[in-house]
């Protein structure tokens, strides 16, 4: 491992003095090697799926399997990516009363390690946003997947060689043994961050065990608040959309809050439409006596990020109790406010500690593509260097470059 | 500290929410209740002067003690921090093609754990700077300057108390036992970052030992490089000034690369120079031949931030070996180039890994005050966040302000 940090570093000095046009012509050859190897590449992940059947659940093996079509998708998001700005350089300056010129200017971390899971399809994003932002990068991906995420990782330095690029700015630890994860989590001095993507349990494993920075990404225990004053109509759309649109994802809708003033007259519409939808419903004690059909909630049950179709239910009495819900069990995530107040927007904006904050919007637009970056590396629940979407502009980093006609400091 | 950790939070979200006014209301009034209890500060700084004197070295004492001029200056800081304008609010934000107004925000992080050592003056500057960016603090500063901080921390708190805020926005640890300083690097969920200022060997504890993320301030082991083109005359003042001008502090120059075409002459210069001065220089085997009454450099040397009147010397042969020496044995801070080249000067700010790379000037200008920025609370060594000067943007961070009218995500 530390043999890879070191040719990772040595690759990383190199790539970020790289063009942005050579970057994207490198990211255009790695499209077309990843076009000419289609049958390699399928052929490694049938064996992938293979060995997989007999461990994993039938949900995980879809998340597994690559096709000609996912394949197309990796190739598309290459060109994609390719296409955008380049997110380093200068994007701000001064000059102070001594003369001396001050840029801001963004330029690459140096080397990222990326830890994920069974999805092969990250291992060439994860790549070529690092690549464009000018990182190496070191990846990890989950043991299922180990031939896919290798057959990739080949087309992908085969571009880097045909390019004239260090191969090392792109490896894969190929092997399944969690202690190359420690390893990578140690490798301070060569690597600057760490980017885990993934379950909860992933996630937390990182934090807890790195001496490299972590931002930490995913968690989401998303909330909708229906106000006093909301229009009930549209509070049904966004809580449907939010809880069931796609509810294995970290923006979903995990919560509902209804102030209590509204809740006999919508919650038995939500309780109708969410039931429809196959969504269990959990409910706080004043929830349920307006819905004495539906199951009761544990106080574990606001806690938990379902991922899947199930909603908790609570009937709060103000705003406040529904901010102070919110931030006493979310994970700064996304949250939503359903309300034609203003003011009640303005101050569940300001007051609630989430990435991303709503009115009157669904949760599930938190993501790089909507939010327009065109791209994203994971969704930052933490505070520090970014918080949620993060597209290319969060994989770099500051650097001040001054210059001057030999000021000195008196 | 869980119960300092669980105030601090409680009193953070009353403080996020107060107005840039009230704020600036509060910066002033605290310099009132100092002016009003000044000889009480400088009573309790002279019991901390008298129990140091037996355990600690003079020029430590000095930064320990407080006298009416110094309590001028903490006062006059606080008048110009209140006059800064407040780092939160909206910096930019876009219109999406659904019709999603999406805001980005800076909001205070919350609570702020500020880790330093003997000068008391950091303990107002440290708070003031937390309050104006709208974080609660816990302070925790040196063992010898406990009475004095106590003192401080009592007028912040009668000020918080005029102006009916809660007193627990700063909260001083009012005990010399290190464990303190574990528990309130492990207060995850109460504590969102973690500054610590002062010596290496500090950091590095808070690195090593905190679950809240840290942002590591300060090691400055940084170098002048003299290009073949130099103006030496330029080249012969700004070394002097890097080196001398304030040797005690993070951003004084430690190392002197000398291109091997001029060391001819301009080493003997510089060796004058600097020897007139007081300072030790220690050279590497090319620049001990030119310089024979100088010291010899190990390697031990060129890794050392010295703080003091001592300055390593290495010729090098090229732009290149300056680069990478450079990059292999600084600590990120700051890093100067004297050349009439342009190639050279954007080779070097390209290529060298550090916060501020300048070209033709002085490295003492990394500092908030001197990059315009008003006030400073750190120098960050780290990539994460913030780079360089911190200044209060950096105690921010960021959120994203979302409002529609019912958009659902398809």
């Amino acid at each position: 491992m530390n043999e890879m940090g070191r040719r990772a570093k040595l690759a990383s000095e190199t790539l970020k003095c790289v063009s942005g046009e050579e970057k994207n012509a490198l990211l255009l050859e790695i499209k077309k090697e990843i076009e000419k190897s289609r049958d390699m590449i399928l052929s490694a992940n049938a064996s992938d799926v293979e060995a997989a059947k007999e461990v994993i659940k039938p949900s995980m093996i879809d998340r597994l399997t690559l096709n000609v079509k996912r394949i197309d998708a990796i190739c598309a998001s290459l060109e994609k990516v390719a296409s955008l700005p380049d997110p380093t350089g200068v994007f701000d300056g001064w000059v102070r009363p001594n003369g001396l010129v001050i840029k801001r200017t963004r330029v690459p971390f140096g080397v990222i390690g990326i830890i994920y899971e069974s999805r092969p399809n990250v291992t060439a994003d994860s790549a070529s946003l690092c690549l464009k932002s000018g990182n190496a990068v070191i990846l990890r991906g989950g043991k299922e997947a180990l031939a896919s995420n290798a057959a990739i990782v080949r087309c992908i330095r085969a571009a880097l060689k045909a390019r004239s690029l260090p191969e090392d700015c792109v490896q894969l630890i190929e092997s399944a043994d969690r202690e190359y994860t420690r390893c990578l989590l140690s490798l301070r001095g060569y690597c600057d961050l760490i980017i885990p993507r993934g379950s909860a349990s992933l996630i937390n494993f990182v934090r807890d065990n790195s001496e490299v920075p972590v931002i930490e990404t995913g968690a989401g225990n998303c909330h909708v608040y229906v106000h006093e004053d909301a229009d009930e109509d549209m509070a049904l759309r966004i809580l449907i959309n939010a809880k069931t649109q796609r509810p294995s994802v970290c923006n979903a809708a995990e919560n509902l809050l209804v102030h209590e003033s509204v809740a006999g007259s919508f919650l038995p519409k939500a309780f109708q439409a969410l039931t429809e939808r196959g969504v269990e419903v959990r409910c706080d004690e004043k929830a349920l006596a307006i819905l004495p059909e539906a199951k009761s909630a544990t106080e574990e049950d606001f806690f938990t990020e379902y991922d899947d179709l199930i909603i908790s239910v609570k009937v709060v009495s103000s705003l406040e109790e529904a901010i102070s819900h919110i931030n006493s069990h979310n994970t700064k995530h996304s949250e939503t406010i359903v309300t034609r107040s203003i003011a009640a927007s303005e101050r569940f904006s300001l007051a609630v500690d989430a990435a991303c904050v709503y009115t009157n919007a669904s949760t599930r637009f938190t993501d790089g593509e909507e939010f327009g970056f065109g791209a994203e590396i994971g969704i930052s629940t933490g505070k520090l260097h970014a918080r949620g979407p993060m597209g290319l502009a969060e994989l770099t980093c500051v650097k001040y470059v001054i210059s001057g006609d030999g000021q000195c400091r008196s």
